[in-house]
């Protein structure tokens, strides 16, 4: 399966000033938080439970060391409302996405540490 | 710098069929491109030279192992029009732009290998 389609503008101000377009931190942030949301639904409901919204936000943090700009943080914030899952369950599987999910998996390894706080509400 | 406000729409249709949505592989795809544009640009710009245009494309790689679904390979077709630069110093710059750019060295480590295709028009 290949994907090129996406288009959207981003400029040097959306990017380091605050300009209101796009820019690629939040592209990657947004991958993450709608990647790992659509995989802890499946793992819910790989339990035989709906879960009846899970949301999930990421927030990129932009540094820089000696080669340049670089990313070192996304702190992914989840909820999720899902009647008769128990919070350890949650728990294991909450992290079993953050593991597991593709665009995690792209990210590991480089740059960014991800924390995961995810909360059964 | 922090960034949280990107928001769109992506489904299990605009992911894994048809659908006319994004999806987490075109963001982590848009992301690379642009991020990579600007780096180049930047590089370029330091020769003390003006890129007439710079246009990248990325396809990226969906497939799937034992863990689930991953992305295993993202190809940059890059295009760059500008007077006055050399064939070689060219080739230089867009070697270090893709090692050097900070989407690059957030996907580096990763599930996937990133192939450069830059033409100097």
């Amino acid at each position: 399966m290949k994907f090129t389609d996406y288009s959207g503008p981003f400029t040097f101000a959306s990017r380091f000033e605050e300009g209101a377009d796009t820019n690629p931190e939040e592209l990657v942030g947004a991958a993450l938080a709608g990647c790992y949301s659509m995989f802890l639904s499946a793992l819910i409901s790989g339990e035989e439970l709906s879960p009846k919204s899970i949301n999930t936000n990421a927030t990129v943090t932009l540094a820089k060391d000696d080669i340049g700009p670089n990313i070192t943080h996304i702190k992914l914030d989840c909820s999720v409302v899902c009647e008769d899952l128990s919070q350890e369950k949650f728990n294991e599987l909450a992290q079993t996405a953050k593991e597991k999910c593709p665009i995690s998996r792209l990210y590991a390894g480089g740059t960014a540490t991800i924390e995961l706080n995810a909360t059964l509400v």
